[in-house]
């Protein structure tokens, strides 16, 4: 017998198909007329599947009518018309298996409406209940669309190194990864003798990929990254993971503009595949989640993005009349207050603002002429402010390695990477992508932490 | 002007078109009717375009003539028919700009064949080489053939956590992940008090996703993973690495066949793809690297691949006559010589071993009725042996609770795995790929060290 997803056996192209369906029972409804309805889920689609159980099948009273939320059933049956509302088929079920109960009593899934903190204590579990099903699903569209939309442009998918001994960036924020005993480490000097640890030298997790993508950039073309990035930050806020998956593109021969075009070209695909591939589930989001998520994504896919420089924002800002709390004026950088007033007041779209000043980023942004300037870009969604920030990469190795003295950074760290400016250096620029952001940003989920399979955050590594 | 790679620039279709071209030259070679010929590439192939450049152009001899291998240029010109073999189309330049010089006693990568040990110690600049651009370009096409694969066949993509705290299995050979002061580690009872470590507890870095797969595979039916992956091994060989990306697809309602079925689908797919679509990358590993590999992939594509039970193996192997350094008998693990005998002497094929004795195994494979051996299988290739290791998990909370207690593991540290089986329990299987491995496998590069970005093995983690 053919088996079929529930989201096949759904379509009314089934009708008359004999199939097996295999999931969980979402709930069982017993009929005065002796039979009982099984909602069936598998997790292809939000929607269950309906599935009669007549009182003739031979486990009906010793197993069908004890079935409980939870339970694993297999039924094959025949697909047939609905005659109730909201579905176009059910199943007519002519065996149902059991495969594994759920105690009634211990099962932590009841039919109540359960807290998201509540079901964070249950991760393992959380996947089974609608909301969590369909953040699932929206992520794993994102994801497919972000290598669609790379490979179709001629990038190579790049693996950057996650543990790395050389991002002295953001050491701050690091987590060192060891093989030492740390109840007893070697001692050389008396100090930790680091030349014993595994990689001979102190070690941590990688906070962007982007350096190293260059490389590649500078090699090949076009390029991305799309793996998990670390940040050992004590932020306990609904915006902030210690572990996190992040896309970086990178491309040569690439402007601040093509970045630019790039980053919107990339923001609408996504949305627009989201929204043409998981219509219920973002019907969901927006009934019970967002209210105003359908209508905020397509009007990022119909709109063309604004873009203006740093310096035109903040006057912006100045002339607003709004009372902020963090006071805007030219040098400072940007809180989610003023760019949220930009996007979502001033412009109601997105907006993408460039060449910020150059104290407030890091080294290796390309120095605009003005020399007060580099070649930075933020784009600016409603609701959130900014969701990608990227840059044209300084080429030129004199000003490269001013712009580090000035940042107090050692340029024998970055030997290999002054070098891709030594040998063949040429205009390059890339940008970042949260993967986290933009999932937040699609279903309205309004704790990160509820949209990554098992949230890491201070204090928390379970599961 | 439209901005072309070279890989489109060297299609017939492209000839007449005035176009952009960018890239790195790779020789420069000066005829004397007095115009120079540039071999230019950017990546987007393995082969180069020559670019005629005309001793008129207005730099000719102020840049043109001094154009080293390793620079970077533009090109305006038209494309036209090439009357050189081996090529179709050609560019007669009409403007070369010149973006970066590579001093030629500098420049690290010269003319000359440079030694895999020395590529390695100029990660950054080795992509820029024939045969690390080709191994880009081929991990690229294998990655994305494994997410197509597995959205096409209905499988939801899954992050699974990189950091972890209840990853018991592996903890030998674990890194450890830390935000403490090793020097000087705040202590309680004079032991390292990890409860103020980041997470409150001693983590670490995944050894693989499964367990965690599973949790969504038994809710959300067909899930995969593909991520990073660590061991902290001190094994310094061709074939290990600390770091490296692993795929992990975990079918819910799959028993041990449809797990065999899948593998084979998926590996064949895989190498499909490859032989399709990096004719040329694949014409160059062919020659240059392992002359047999073209058509050890065609065979695997057009072959079935052999089953038999780990019992059957082991009889076959004790009546080869084979002289092997490890005696067989039933109970041993195979070793690669004992492997690579079936698949290359005795069936000349890929071959799928099942049915383990259970001593050798972990815990969460599904014990046999005979309590002999469980429903693991070991996919194996020619020239590596295994490729592919998975198994049927076991379902029986029962079982699983006394198996690992057979293996001394703590039943409370995997209280979310084993509730997996108290709710809802079904028959599931899964498997594991280390991507190095095929992209090894495929192209034949002899160390696994130059099939990844950036290598982290015992000492190395530079860049």
């Amino acid at each position: 017998m053919q088996k079929l997803s529930v989201a096949q056996a759904r379509q009314t192209e089934s009708i008359g198909q004999q199939v097996t369906l295999q999931g969980w029972v979402r709930t069982r409804r017993d009929s005065k007329a002796g039979f009982s309805f099984l909602e069936l889920n598998d997790g292809s689609s939000m929607a269950n599947i309906q599935v009669i159980a007549d009182g003739e099948l031979e486990n009906y009273e010793t197993e069908i009518k004890h079935i409980t939320a939870g339970c694993s059933v297999g039924v094959e049956g025949t697909i047939r018309e609905s005659p109730g509302k909201g579905q176009a088929t059910e199943v007519q079920a002519e065996r149902v298996i059991l495969y594994g109960t759920a105690d009634a009593e211990s099962y932590p899934l009841q039919k109540k409406r359960h807290s998201f903190e509540f079901l964070r204590t249950i991760a393992h579990l959380r996947p089974r209940t609608n909301t969590f099903g369909a953040v699932a699903r929206v992520r794993n569209c994102v994801c497919n669309s972000i290598h669609q939309f790379f490979q179709e442009n001629g990038f190579l998918y790049i693996h950057t190194p996650v543990i790395t001994a050389s991002d002295c960036e953001g050491a701050g924020e690091m987590f060192q990864v060891t093989t030492l005993d740390l109840n007893g480490p070697p001692k050389a000097e008396g100090k930790v003798d680091f030349a014993q640890d595994f990689f001979d030298r102190p070690s941590y997790l990688t906070v962007s990929g982007q350096l190293e993508a260059e490389t590649f950039a500078c090699a090949l073309g076009k390029v991305y990254t799309f793996g998990p990035t670390f940040r050992a930050e004590n932020s306990n806020t609904s915006r902030h993971l210690a572990e996190f998956w992040m896309v970086e593109p990178e491309m040569a021969f690439f402007e601040l503009t093509d970045n630019m075009d790039l980053a919107e070209q990339f923001l609408k695909r996504i949305f627009k595949d989201v929204l043409a591939r998981c219509p219920e589930d973002m019907e969901f989001f927006n009934l019970r989640i967002d209210k105003t998520t359908l209508e905020t994504l397509q009007g990022i896919v119909d709109s063309e993005f604004v873009r203006l420089t740093y310096t035109e924002a903040v006057k912006l800002l100045e002339a607003s009349g709004e009372s902020f709390e963090f006071p805007v004026n030219w040098g400072v950088d940007l809180q989610a207050e003023h760019e949220r007033y930009l996007t979502e007041k001033h412009f109601q779209k997105p907006v993408i603002l460039y060449d910020y000043p150059r104290t407030i980023k890091p080294f290796y942004m390309r120095l605009n002429d003005d020399e007060k300037t580099v070649r930075a870009m933020d784009v600016l969604v409603p609701k959130v402010g900014e969701i990608i920030g990227g840059s044209q990469r300084e080429e030129r190795l004199d000003v490269l390695e001013m712009r580090m003295a000035e940042q107090d950074l050692v340029a024998e760290d970055y030997w290999w990477y002054l070098d891709l400016r030594r040998y063949g250096s040429v205009p390059h620029a890339g940008f970042g992508l949260g993967l986290e952001r933009v999932v937040q940003f699609i279903t309205g989920m309004a704790n990160i932490r509820d949209v990554i399979p098992f949230p890491r955050t201070p204090g928390n590594a379970e599961f």
